[in-house]
C-alpha cells in the first residue's frame, strides 16, 4: 500500500526557488581575477539563470545536453550551475589544470556542444579550439566590452547572449533522476572518466551536507568556497548552501594567504572549505604577519578540509592560532562527494584537546544517506576495531552507479558497493582512518601491510628526507615491503640503523625486506609520490633477491 | 538524459541499519508509568526492533497491514515505529486521550488488526473491544509476569510474542512510496481523518529536521520527547533522531515540571520537545523551587515548541531563566509536520535581544523541501510585507495528497497546493505569523479582519477576563466582527469604555460593530474558543441588527 504524501520530484530548481524566494537579498560575493569585487545575491543569480536558459534554448542546447565550463569560482560560473541544470540541461565542469589532451579528451568525449570560460582561459581556448569540432560555440564570460579577440570559430559573449533574452523562464518538471552535472576524475591510469550526477543524488546530498553533524551549512554563515567549481561541484557547495541560503563568497583564481584572509575578514566568513595545503600556507602566512593582524576580527567559526589527509599539525594550528574546529571530511568525484565527516559525538564533549584531535585527524564517520562498509581481503566485512584493514566500499543515492558511457564497464557489485580504492581501519566510534590506497597496500601472507605507514615512521628517522615503500615479490608471503629512503642532506643512515628505528615501532612481520638508498623519490604533478615508476624500476629487481 | 547515480529507495529501515551500525551504543532511556528509569540503547532497539517483524509475520500481519498503538513514549513504543514500518507494515499511533466514540471509529476505519497497549490503558482497552471485531488480538507492552487479566478476546503478550521469535530478519526493499504511519486528525467537525505518511516523506522529512536549521538534531544530542509518540509521529523526533544518532530520552506519561526537569538534568538533555503549556508549567515551577535547585547542572540547549503559538512571555522566561532559545515550530499532521521553524537569519547576530525575540514569536521561516505561499481571498498570491494577511498553502514531498480511503474527498487543488485553514502574515525575512483560522476571520468589504488580534487587544483593557471575536453577516461589508466580552469578577465594564480603548489601538474599519458582554465564553476540551457555539447563538442574532 502506498502512502498518501505528494510525489514531487527532487529537483535543483526546488532548491534555487527556494533561495529566490526566501533568501533574495543574501549576498554572493565574487572576486573577479583582476580582484575586483563584485556583489550579487540570490534573486538576481536566480532570475539571471532564468535568462541562460533562455539563452540555451536560443542556442539550441537541447534538454540532457552537455554544457562544459572552464572557469574560476564566480557568480556567473554559479549562474551557470543553476541555469543550465535546472533547465534540464548537463553543466560539464572541465578542471582547466588538466593537461591540454585531457581536456581536449573529456570535452570531446561529453560532447559538450559550448564551452563558456573566463578571459583567463583565452589562451588554453585557442589551443583547445583545433582539436574539437564538434563545439559549436564558445562563451566568453564578460561583458561586451571586455571581449577580446579570441581565435575561435564561433566566439560569443556571456553578457550579450543574458541581455538578448527574456528573464520570464518556468523551470521544467521532469524525472528527478535527470542527469545534472558532470564531471571527469583524472586517475593515475588511463584516461579521465565521467561521473554523471543526477537531480535526486544533488539534492539528497544537499540534505546531509546541510545537516547540523553534516557540514552545517546555515542562513548564518558566510561560506568561502575555496575548493574550485570544477571539482566534484566544489563539494557540492553551491547546490547545499542554496538549501539553505547561506551567503556565498567566491574567490576567483587568487588563492594566496593574503587573498584569503582580506576575503575572510570583509565579508564575515563563518565556515571555509579547501584542500590541507591551502591551510598549511594560510598559517604559515599568519605566523609571519602575526603582528600587523587583528584576527579578533575574523568570524570563522569552520574549517572543512579534504581532497588528502588534513596533517595533525595543521588541525593543532587551526585550533590554537584561530581557535577554531577543522571538520575532516573524505569521500571523492565518484561519491558526490561526501561519505565520512569528522563532526564529533557526545562523548568528546568532556574529550581532552588532544583526544578531540585523535578523533580530527581521522577521516571522519558515515553520514547517513550513503552506506559505507570495510572490507577484507576475502570480500568479508570486517569490523569496527580500529585495527582491521579492508578497502573501503560505499553505495547509495549519491554514489556512482556506473561512469559516463559505460566507461570502465561495471563498477559496482551486484549489491551496488562500489569499491573506492581506499583501505582504511574504522575505529569503534565509527572513525575511518585511511592508511592506504589499494593498489599500494602489500599483500603479505594474506594480511594487509599499509604502505603510508610505514612510510610516516621511517620519516620520523632523523636521518631519513623522505621514504616510500612498494611491494615486492616474494616466494612465501606472496609481497612483502621494500623501504625506499632518500637520506636528508649530508646524512648517510645505514640499513641496520632505519631497520633497528622501525623494529620498535611496528610488528615484525611489517619489517621492510630491505632499504635501498636512493638520490631522490618521483612525484605526480600534484605532490604525490609516483609508485609505479617505483614498481617498475625496483619492484621487479629485488624480486629476484626475494 | 538520466543520470548515473544509483537509485536506492528511502526506506526507513536506512536509518535504523544506520544507527544499529555506527550508534549501537546510544542510549534509549525510558520512564516507565511508574517512574523506573529503564535503558536500552539503538542496537538493542534496532534488534528487538527484527524480533516485531519476525512477530507480525507469525501473527500473519501483512505487507501494508495496519497495526495500532495505544501507548505513552517509550522504548517498546519506538520497537514498535521502527519494526512495524521497516517490516513493511503501517504504525498507527491512536492518541487515547480522543472520546472512546473517535477511538474506536478510528481503529475500525484503519482496519488495525492487532492493537500494542500500555498497561495504563486496559480499562480502556476493555471498553474498546466489544466495539471492534475486526481487531484480531490486543498485545500487552509488558512482561509475561506483568500481564494482568484483561477482558479482551484475544490477548497477548509483548515480551512474550517478541521471546518466542528470532531476531534475525533483513529489512524488505520496496518502493519508497510505501505507506508506513497513520495518524488521525482531530477536526473540529466531523469524523477524524487519516493522514497515511510515506517512508520517502519521512525520510525527506528527517533530513530537513536534521538541518543546522532545522531543529538541528545531531549525535551530541540527548532529547528529551515530551510531545507525544501519537500526536503526528512525535514531530517525527523518532525518525529524525535515528538520522544522526542523537541520544532519545522518552519521558512516559508523567510530564510534571518535576518529572520532567529530573530527565533534564540526569539524562544531560540538551534538547527538549513540547507545547508551550508543557513550558509554561514548567517555567513556573522553576520559580517556586529556585532556590532548591542548580540550573547550572543543566545541559539544555534548546527548547522545541509547537502545537499552539508560544507567548512571547514564555520565550523571554526560557531566554533569561534558562538562558536558551525556544525554536518556535509550525506544521500539522497533514505536514509531517514541519513547514516552518524560528531558526535566525545572519542580521540576528547583531540584533538585540527584544529584536531576537520578536522573531521568536513568529512561526518561522518555511524549511527547504516544502513550499509555503500566502494566498489572498481571490487566490492570489500575497507579498511577504509582514501587513497582507492570507491562507497559508503548503506544497512538497511530505505534504498529503488526500485523506485515508478518500475522506475529505478532494484535498489539493490541481497544482498540489494543500489549503491548511491558517490565516498568516509573512515579513520581508520570511517569518509566518499566524494570525487566524480561516473560520474565524472576518471577511469584512473584501478585506480580512484577525479575529485573534482583536481578541488579544481587547484582552489589554482592564476590565476584560477573556473576549472573543466572531463574524456577523452585514449588508454592506458581508461581515463585520463582533465581539464577545467576559468581563473580570467585580468589574462592569461598558461597550463605549471598550470601543474607545480599543479605537487608539486598531484601524477603523476593524473595529467590532458591537460589543455583547456574557457571563461566560464557551471552550473546547482542550481549552480553546468554541466559536462555532458563539456563531451559533450571537451570529444570527446580531445579524438581524446589522
Amino acid at each position: 500500500m502506498l502512502g498518501l504524501m505528494q510525489q514531487r520530484p527532487l529537483l535543483i530548481s526546488n532548491i534555487v526557488d527556494y533561495v529566490a524566494t526566501w533568501h533574495a537579498k543574501t549576498e554572493i560575493v565574487s572576486r573577479d581575477p583582476q580582484g575586483v569585487i563584485h556583489r550579487s545575491n540570490y534573486g538576481e543569480v536566480a532570475t539571471r539563470a532564468k535568462r541562460v536558459a533562455n539563452a540555451l534554448v536560443k542556442l539550441g542546447v537541447g534538454h540532457g545536453d552537455r554544457v562544459a565550463t572552464l572557469a574560476w569560482n564566480s557568480w556567473r560560473h554559479l549562474e551557470l550551475y543553476y541555469g543550465v541544470t535546472c533547465s534540464g540541461r548537463v553543466l560539464h565542469t572541465v578542471n582547466p589544470r588538466l593537461f591540454q589532451e585531457q581536456i581536449v579528451y573529456i570535452i570531446d568525449h561529453a560532447d559538450d556542444g559550448y564551452v563558456f570560460f573566463d578571459l583567463d582561459f583565452v589562451g588554453l581556448v585557442e589551443q583547445l579550439a583545433p582539436h574539437l569540432p564538434k563545439v559549436k560555440g564558445w562563451v566568453a564570460l564578460c561583458d561586451a566590452r571586455d571581449l577580446p579577440a579570441v581565435k575561435v570559430g564561433n566566439l560569443l559573449c556571456y553578457e550579450t547572449l543574458l541581455a538578448e533574452v527574456s528573464p520570464d523562464y518556468v523551470w521544467p518538471q521532469f524525472d528527478e533522476n535527470t542527469a545534472c552535472t558532470l564531471c571527469y576524475t583524472s586517475g593515475t591510469t588511463g584516461n579521465p572518466k565521467g561521473v554523471l550526477y543526477s537531480h535526486r543524488s544533488t539534492l539528497l546530498h544537499a540534505f546531509a551536507a546541510c545537516a547540523a553533524d553534516g557540514m552545517a551549512f546555515s542562513a548564518k554563515d558566510s561560506i568561502l568556497v575555496i575548493v574550485p567549481l570544477f571539482h566534484a561541484n566544489a563539494w557540492s557547495i553551491p547546490f547545499s548552501c542554496a538549501m539553505c541560503g547561506a551567503k556565498l563568497v567566491l574567490p576567483g583564481p587568487k588563492l594566496d594567504p593574503e587573498s584569503i584572509y582580506t576575503l575572510l575578514e570583509q565579508e564575515a566568513c563563518t565556515k571555509a572549505g579547501g584542500i590541507p595545503t591551502i591551510w598549511l600556507n594560510f598559517l604559515a602566512w599568519l605566523d609571519a604577519n602575526k603582528g600587523k593582524l587583528d584576527l579578533s576580527k575574523l568570524k570563522l567559526k569552520m574549517i572543512f578540509s579534504g581532497g588528502t589527509a588534513a596533517p595533525r599539525a595543521t588541525i593543532q594550528k587551526v585550533r590554537d592560532d584561530l581557535g577554531i574546529f577543522l571538520l575532516h571530511a573524505w569521500g571523492m568525484t565518484e561519491t558526490s562527494p561526501i561519505v565520512t565527516l569528522g563532526s564529533p559525538l557526545a562523548k568528546h564533549e568532556n574529550a581532552t584537546p588532544d583526544e578531540i584531535v585523535d578523533m580530527q585527524v581521522k577521516q571522519g564517520r558515515q553520514v547517513c544517506g550513503v552506506e559505507l562498509k570495510l572490507v577484507g581481503k576475502d570480500g568479508e566485512t570486517l569490523p569496527h576495531d580500529g585495527q582491521s584493514i579492508g578497502e573501503l566500499k560505499v553505495r547509495g543515492n549519491w554514489v556512482i552507479s556506473g561512469y559516463f558511457k559505460g566507461e570502465g564497464g561495471k563498477v559496482v557489485d551486484d549489491d551496488g558497493w562500489f569499491g573506492t580504492g581506499d583501505v582504511a581501519t574504522i575505529d569503534p566510534d565509527g572513525y575511518v582512518q585511511l592508511t592506504d590506497r589499494l593498489k599500494d597496500v602489500i599483500k603479505s601472507g594474506g594480511e594487509w601491510i599499509s604502505s603510508i605507514e610505514i612510510e610516516n615512521l621511517a620519516l620520523l628517522h632523523p636521518d631519513v628526507f623522505e621514504a616510500a615503500v612498494i611491494a615486492i615479490p616474494h616466494p612465501t608471503w606472496q609481497e612483502r615491503p621494500l623501504l625506499l629512503v632518500h637520506p636528508k642532506p649530508g646524512a648517510n643512515p645505514t640499513k641496520e640503523s632505519i631497520l633497528e628505528f622501525l623494529s620498535t615501532r611496528i610488528a615484525k612481520w611489517w619489517m621492510p625486506e630491505d632499504v635501498v638508498f636512493v638520490e631522490s623519490l618521483p612525484h605526480t604533478a600534484t605532490g604525490k609520490l609516483l609508485k609505479t615508476e617505483l614498481r617498475t624500476k625496483y619492484g621487479g629487481a629485488v624480486a629476484v633477491k626475494g
